[in-house]
């Protein structure tokens, strides 16, 4: 990493949405340098999470095309910007999808990672800090995703949307801790805090929801109860620590009823992965009374009521949400591929497909058919 | 206290119910001894709650009556059952509405107060032991209420739900600590813990609402934003520590939008104390995002559902719920008790009225017209 190419442009290849729905087309680009307080990082390994499906198919939302899509990966810093004084040329770092400014309330606060400055932001296509793109082709802008964009061979970031690792950590394997792996481990260990030999539910288990799994396992807990629609999701969901698996298909009765009768009175924690408003209410109806605490991650259509009797809160229920597992990026994560390095942490069952970056729409395709869990795509191939 | 009449009938003054919504007739009653278990207590002074006056107004509930109402009390043990070995004649206690086996699962859990066995049962009228009542007038058994029926001289009580506290504790002052002042302050306190210098909301300024503002106060809140339909409410909260009042009916928006922009983002805590599912809801969404936590005391309309967007809990809001305060009556209750001793907990603030037993239906008066916060009813008058 010679830093060479420092305050110049560079031109590399970019897998680009041009159409909502259509395959990416592979591009050269232009990338822009670093502007203040911004880093540009040499991607080397991508993944595919289903945000980056959602906002391609951009079904109901503002068109923002071309765009460049990819927010599960991990690089290397090639240059920065101004101001930037906590990254240089070389670190390995994972970019995040949402950020921490460090300086506002929400940064300040023991509890949130919801950062005023940089907190996920799914409309905006350009750079904070002059409302334009670094990526362009011929002249014409290219739009940003999530402020990470990682389906680029090179892709500028805010500095406090990048998080500095161990330099000995693999790439190809801890790049999936930059979204979902993260998102879920986190709503277990961070926020439904399950102590050792409790009962915990899982509802939905895509990588999410298997996270959130892996993170109960870590804590001790003594009954995983996995739920899925998708019997496919049983077996699977074994290698994730899952103890017992529930269909709400093969019961009559509402499944938050069915796992109250299993637990003797509810399971102690439950963590919904699901993004479905039912499965919400179940999440939390089939909670202990007394001391049960449910915690909704998945993210459900605008307009999708949650609702309850107060009742179940009064009998002393605590309803909690998440986003990105509570985890600070810049605090929390490095620790989290700690916890990877030091076999705490496994990473690599979640990783079910590889594919080199030519082939990226393979990676849409097999999560498209609910084949992978996680696709990882290299850069250099 | 000698003892005397163990193991005897009691014959003593009670003010019983006899039909739903007529005044209390004060009537020769006589209390059996204690069974297994049991405890019977002379009550020196007791207080009126809303929950008597409903239970008594008895709308669309199962009717059960001839009984005997009251639940905030103090009194002292007058003898013990069979097994009772905590309590002995002449111990100064409070008894209370929902007891604390010491046994169950919920007993033994450091969050939970909700025991299996003791546990509040508003429909039940007789004492578990036996299925019967202790209370009778020439052979017909008059049912007791929430296992307490402190509106007589004497009373049976399950040996769970009596609170033995400080002998020096005046009981014509900490009787009202054994329902409202409790649960409201304990909601604070002990559930939406605030830490020193943040921001607090209180739905609903009666004496649970005052006394959820005295826990925000104690516990050094910043700033205690009363809010209440009731503009009269605005002067007697300020005694309570309450900063600034709000009423709902004096603004176009809805009350969770003005607190959020008297906050800058929103309050850090809300107890609701209403019973009011719209201002459940509100409570909910004024608080801030990233570490908000609101909680729910007031009992609501059967059916009254509690709705919301997902996404205030995604954006890491917590809610719950509680009941009694989360105290564990018989662990905790002495200790608030101490807490007015050493004078960090005011109650006297809470007594606006006195009346002599004789008089107890003036107590039905002065709350019904919404004049009283707490009436002591004195049993020697
Ligand atoms: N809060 C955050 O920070 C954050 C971050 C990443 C992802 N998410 C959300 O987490 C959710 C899960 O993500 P994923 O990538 O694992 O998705 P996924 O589609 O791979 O998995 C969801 C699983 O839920 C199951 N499911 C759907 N409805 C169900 C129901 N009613 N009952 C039981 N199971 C049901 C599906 O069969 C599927 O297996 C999504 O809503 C996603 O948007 C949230
Ligand atoms: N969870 C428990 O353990 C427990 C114990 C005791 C009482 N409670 C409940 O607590 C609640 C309060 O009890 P209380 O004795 O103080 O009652 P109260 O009637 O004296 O006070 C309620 C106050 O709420 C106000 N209010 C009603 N609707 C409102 C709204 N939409 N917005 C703002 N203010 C509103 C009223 O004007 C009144 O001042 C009741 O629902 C009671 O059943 C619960
Ligand atoms: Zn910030
Ligand atoms: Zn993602
Ligand atoms: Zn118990
Ligand atoms: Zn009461």
């Amino acid at each position: 990493m010679s830093g060479e190419m420092a305050g110049k442009i560079i031109k590399c290849k970019a897998a680009v949405a041009r159409e909502a729905g259509k395959p990416l087309v592979i591009e050269e680009v232009e990338v822009a340098p670093p502007q203040k307080m911004e880093v540009r990082l040499k991607i080397m390994f991508t993944s595919l999470c289903h945000t980056d499906v959602y906002f391609w198919e951009a079904k109901g939302q503002n068109l923002l095309f071309p765009r460049i899509l990819g927010h599960e990966a991990g690089g290397i810093v090639e240059s920065v910007g101004e101001g930037v004084t906590e990254l240089k040329p070389g670190d390995k770092v994972l970019p995040i999808f949402t950020g921490e400014c460090g300086d506002c309330r929400h940064c300040k606060s023991e509890e949130s990672n919801m950062c005023d400055l940089l907190r996920i932001n799914t409309d905006r296509g350009v750079m904070i800090n002059d409302g334009k793109t670094r990526f362009s082709k011929d002249g014409e802008p290219i739009y940003h995703f999530l402020g990470t964009s990682t389906f680029s061979e090179y892709t500028v970031v805010h500095a406090g949307c990048v998080a500095k690792i161990n330099p000995d950590a693999p790439l190809d394997k801890v790049c999936v801790l930059s979204c979902g792996i993260s998102t879920g481990m986190g709503a277990t260990l961070n926020v439904a805090k399950p102590k050792k030999g409790m009962s915990v539910a899982i509802f939905g288990l895509g990588a999410v929801g298997l996270a959130a799994a892996e993170g109960a396992r870590i804590a001790g807990a003594s009954r995983i109860i996995g739920v899925d629609l998708n019997a496919n999701r049983a077996n699977e969901a074994k290698k994730f620590g899952v103890t017992e698996f529930v269909n709400p298909k093969d019961h009559d009765k509402p499944i938050q009823e069915v796992i109250v009768e299993m637990t003797d009175g509810g399971v102690d924690r439950s963590v919904e992965c699901t993004g479905n408003v039912k499965a919400m209410m179940s999440a939390f109806e089939c909670v202990h009374d007394g001391w049960g605490v449910a915690v909704l991650v998945g993210v459900p259509s605008k307009d999708d009521e949650f609702k309850t009797l107060p009742i179940n809160l009064l009998n002393e229920r605590t309803l909690k949400g998440t986003f990105f597992g509570n985890y600070k990026p810049r605090t929390d994560i490095p620790g989290v591929v700690e916890k990877y390095m030091n076999k705490e942490l496994e990473v690599e069952k979640f990783i079910t497909h590889e594919v080199g970056f030519s082939e990226i729409n393979k990676a849409f395709d097999l999560m498209l058919k609910g084949e992978s869990l996680r696709c990882i795509i290299r850069m250099d191939a």
